[in-house]
Order: C-alpha cells, then structure tokens, then sequence
C-alpha cells in the first residue's frame, strides 16, 4: 500500500443503486478514490441489525451491489473493496469495544431513536441493533482512516466512534485508534421522480441498472413545475423536479437553453423530458455496459481480492490491540 | 471424539482457585470428566465485562488458573481446557447472537441487577457488560452440549441462554441450536475460614496452591462453635465452622470420633484443628505435587492442544451456522 492517507465507507447490501445513491454518494467516492487508499465494504453484517429475522435475503443483494459500484466506476485497483462478514477481525473488535461503550451513549443515540421510531414493524429492540455504532465504530477504527465520508444524519455515528476510541486509548494508555474526521459530503441533489427524497420504499427511483426503456414511461410521468398547467404557461426551472436531473446528466452547454425555454414558455415539459430522456441514457449507458461486463464471477473475484488486503490490514491492527490488551 | 454427551462450564482468571471453587465446582468437574466429553474454558472474554479497564491483569491468571485445574485433577487427555479469546468463533457468534438477542431479556437479567449493585466501584454500565449473558450462550451454544452444569444463580443465565437458541432456532426454521439442560450443582458446602462464604475479597480462604505452613496458623485462627468458650463445655459439630472441612477432608472413619469427643467435651478445638491440618496436608500435598509438575510451559501446551480441538468444533459450528443464515 501506498502511504495515501486511508478514507473507509460503506453500504448495506439491501436492493440496487439508485441515482439518489449515485449523486449523493458514490460520485463523492469516485473522487475519493484518486487521492485516497479507499476501504469500501458491503456491510452484510450491519444489514442484520434489521434483517435477522429474514437474513438469508442479504447474501443475494451482494453481487448486485458490487456490480452497481464497479458499474459507477469504482476501481478494484485504486481501492479495496471487500465484505464485512469475511473480515472476522470485525467480529473481535466488536466484541472489544462493546466492553469499553457505556450503554448511555448508545441509549442517546438520535439515530438510534429514530430508526426505532421509523421501522416499527420490525422488532428492532435487540442488543445487536443498540450496539449497531459499536460494530460501526469497529468497522471505521480497524483500519484507522483519517476521515469518514458521511452524510449529516451518520454525524452522530462517528463521533460515537469518536469517542469510543478516546475511551480506549485513554483507557489503555496509547494512541493506538486514532479519531477519524468528519468529511461531510453534499446533501444528495438529486429528488425523486415525485419530489421526495428519492427512495426505493417510495417507488420514486431510477436504478442505475434499470433497462433504458423502462426508464422512459417513468420520466414521462416525472412531477414538474406545478405552477405550469399549459405549455404557453412560464416555468420556473429552479422549482421544477426536472432541472436537477438537468444540472447532473445534461451537457452543462444545454442549460441556459433549457432554462430559458421554460421561462420563456417557448419549450414544453415535453421537450424537456426528451432531453433529459437523452441525458440518462447517455449517462446509464457506460455504466449499464460496464455492469454487464462484470460478471457474478468478477464480482465475487473482485470481494475475493478486497477481502484479502482487507483482512491483511484488520490482522495488523488487531494484533497491535491484543498486544495492547494483553490478550 | 467419542459419542458420548457434551458438557461446556467455564471460569474467568481472577487468581487463584480456593478450596471453596474446589468443593463447589471442581469436584464436579472431576466426576463429569469420566461420563462426558467436558470443555472446560479460561473465560479470558468474559473478565473483559469487569476488567476491561485494566485489561492487562487478566492474562498473568491464566496460567495458573490452568494449573490449579491440573492440580486439582482435570485431565487433559480425558477433558477439552482451552482459552476463550483463541478461539475467534466465539465473536462471531456473540455478534450473530447479539442480533437476535431481544434487550428486554437482557435488562431483565437478576444476576445483571445484582452485580452492577455489587460493584459499584467500577463502571459497568458498559454495551458487553449487558450483554453478557449473550455471549455465555455464545460459549454455551457453540458446543451444543446437552447440560451445563450451574449454580443456582448461573440459572437465569442459562435459561437466557436456552431462550435465544429457541428464537435462533425458531427464526431460522431450524434445529441447529440444542437447548442444554440445567445440570444443578450441589451448593459448595465449605464455609470460609470466618464462617461466611470462602472468598478471596473477604480473606477467609485457603487457596490450592497455599503452601501448608502458611495454612497453619489460619487454621488455629479458624472460628470454631462460638457456644463452646472452655475445653469442658460441650460443643455441636454441627454448629461448628470447622466440621464441615472434616466431613469433606479427613477420613470418614474418623469422624465418629471427632463429632463424640467434641459433643462430649473429650477433646478441644485444639485438638480438632490439629486433626484437621493433618487432613488438610494429606488433601493438599498430591494436588501441589501435581501442580509443581505443571510447568508453564506444560500449561500453554495444554491450552494449545484444548484450543486446537475446541476450535475444530467451532469452526463447524459456525459453517453450520453461517450456512443457515446464508452468510
């Protein structure tokens, strides 16, 4: 490895990448992946903190998910991407941590008071989902980032994760897990084919291995200006669900003619459609080629390879922590 | 291994076995090993709960604690001793289980209330302290034994231990985790040196490998029955805190005698603690015989031969396991 400083994330295996996903966080770590040496994991044992009861659905999201990554342009030889489950150290280091965590901080946990709230159908009142930011913080500790990219609502998360380390070092002495920073990246620009924040339980998403064709009825029925009721009607692109697909997918060139059509009422919902209809099919067509390429053999080639740099680098640290602990 | 039925018990290294441990648990363990095949554990994890913040200590008991065993007559050749925290499985498990584990059962837990009491000098409130009892059936449930024997307060933990393999088994579809029974130990029937429980934090022990002359001058310390102030008043071996040594320790033959001479007056505490430092020798001499025997190095040799064969049966353990979950 490199002496890049290390960034680590990961995904659920829970159904296809949609362009929310895309936008809001894969593009970041396409980025990532240029200056960073990248830990990406599919966090098939996080998934269980919700799925026990069904758990034997999980395994099967996994290729997809490798095949959406490598279908956005993740590079297996710039970072490592690998599972969570065949990283047993993960396990260890939970178990570890879970010793140092008082149980207040996991009880106050807004996350946790919220996913609690929303899943009510689910009985998510177990120990493994209150100590969810502990496996969490084993996962982001193991390989000792610099940062973790995140959204604003996994800010408590890490600094759970924070605080988990100062615990253990001051505990013991050393400075043996340092404290990842923030690296807070953009809100998702991206809204649902409704408005809403685009999500695969509101039916409001593109999957980026959708068929071309069965994206074209789904835009045609997109929410646009709600104001424009005729097409000699003005529209306002900036309140219009359109215009963000615009601003991500369509040649930058284009815009300030889409946007004065619509002000000017001299270019139609219809035609706007059309155009974005282009844009995606120009944007998902790379992608969609590069996920048929990668074969479910590739894909699990590709995990095989991660998982071996991955459990190389988690040995190291748990070797170092034992020692450290005395055990 | 033969077919015989399983038994798993464990202990955690926290200093040296007394004679309370010896009577109240060892001794069964030695009957067990001839009708079972035992696991016998090193619960170095589970000292975590309560040592996590001077990690460091629990280590330097191990050996010792192996050796106490030896001394008291566990045979490796008959038994399975290893070392929890080598056998990594153990974490998985405690993870998947984790999961599975309602907080409620938990929270519930008597023995969680009464030690968090108890030890109120240390930080307990921890995520592993609570969860505990998860990982006990963890240890438990990865050998499928057929009964464990317990004390009477280990019995909610077992029962704790029973449940989550009956949700494991019922979410699962499956059978793969046996409920094991209760195999109730008699209460240990050794009182302290004082008449209280034999503790090492009340200093009212005699340890295995206590050498005799420093057993001595406890013994003729040793409160006898506190009705009986001169040699001529009559005495009641049944009242008496030394008796019980004699019915455990000196030659049943002899114990006509001792109970007549002290109801009669014939003979003093004096007397009766000089017959029982002779029995204490004659108990106490071949187990430190054997426990000199017991180098260092034959104790990590012992554990490294008991974690070889405890991990085999883990290891398929667990592929059943992740084979179930799909995992």
């Amino acid at each position: 490895m490199s002496e890049r400083q290390r960034i680590l994330s990961g995904m659920r295996p829970t159904g296809p990448l949609h362009l929310g996903h895309y936008f809001g966080v894969i593009a970041n770590w396409l980025k990532l992946q240029e200056e960073y040496d990248c830990f990406f994991f599919v966090a098939d044992w996080h998934a269980l903190t919700s799925e026990y009861a069904d758990a034997r659905r999980v395994k099967g999201f996994i290729p997809g998910l490798v095949k959406d990554w490598i279908a956005a342009g993740l590079d297996p030889e710039k970072c490592v991407i690998f599972q969570q489950s065949k990283i047993k150290e993960h396990a260890e280091l939970y178990l570890y941590l879970s010793m140092f965590t008082p149980l207040g901080w996991l009880e106050r946990n807004p996350t946790y008071k919220e996913i609690r709230a929303e899943l009510t159908h689910k009985d998510l009142n177990t120990h493994g989902f209150l100590g969810y930011p502990v496996l969490m913080a084993s996962d982001i500790l193991m390989y000792k980032p610099c940062a973790v990219p995140v959204g604003k609502d996994q800010l408590p998360h890490l600094e759970l994760a924070r605080e988990i380390a100062r615990r253990f070092n001051h505990l013991t002495g050393t400075e043996a897990l340092p404290e990842p920073a923030d690296m807070l990246t953009e809100e998702a620009k991206l809204p649902g084919l409704d408005g809403r924040k685009m999500s695969k339980s509101y039916g409001n998403s593109i999957m980026l291995s959708e068929p071309i064709e069965e994206i074209a009825p789904k835009v045609r029925g997109m929410k646009t200006d709600e104001r424009r009721l005729r097409k000699s009607d003005p529209g306002d692109p900036d309140v219009c669900n359109l215009y963000p697909y615009h601003k991500l997918m369509t040649d930058p060139a284009r815009l300030p003619e889409i946007r004065e059509g619509c002000r000017n009422a001299t270019w139609g919902c219809v035609d706007c459609k059309k155009v974005l209809m282009d844009s995606l099919e120009r944007f998902l067509t790379p992608l969609q080629e590069r996920r048929a390429a990668c074969t479910d053999e590739r894909a699990a080639e590709i995990l095989a390879l991660g998982n071996e740099r991955a459990r190389a680098f988690a040995a190291a640290t748990m070797d170092e922590l034992r020692s450290i602990l005395n055990y």
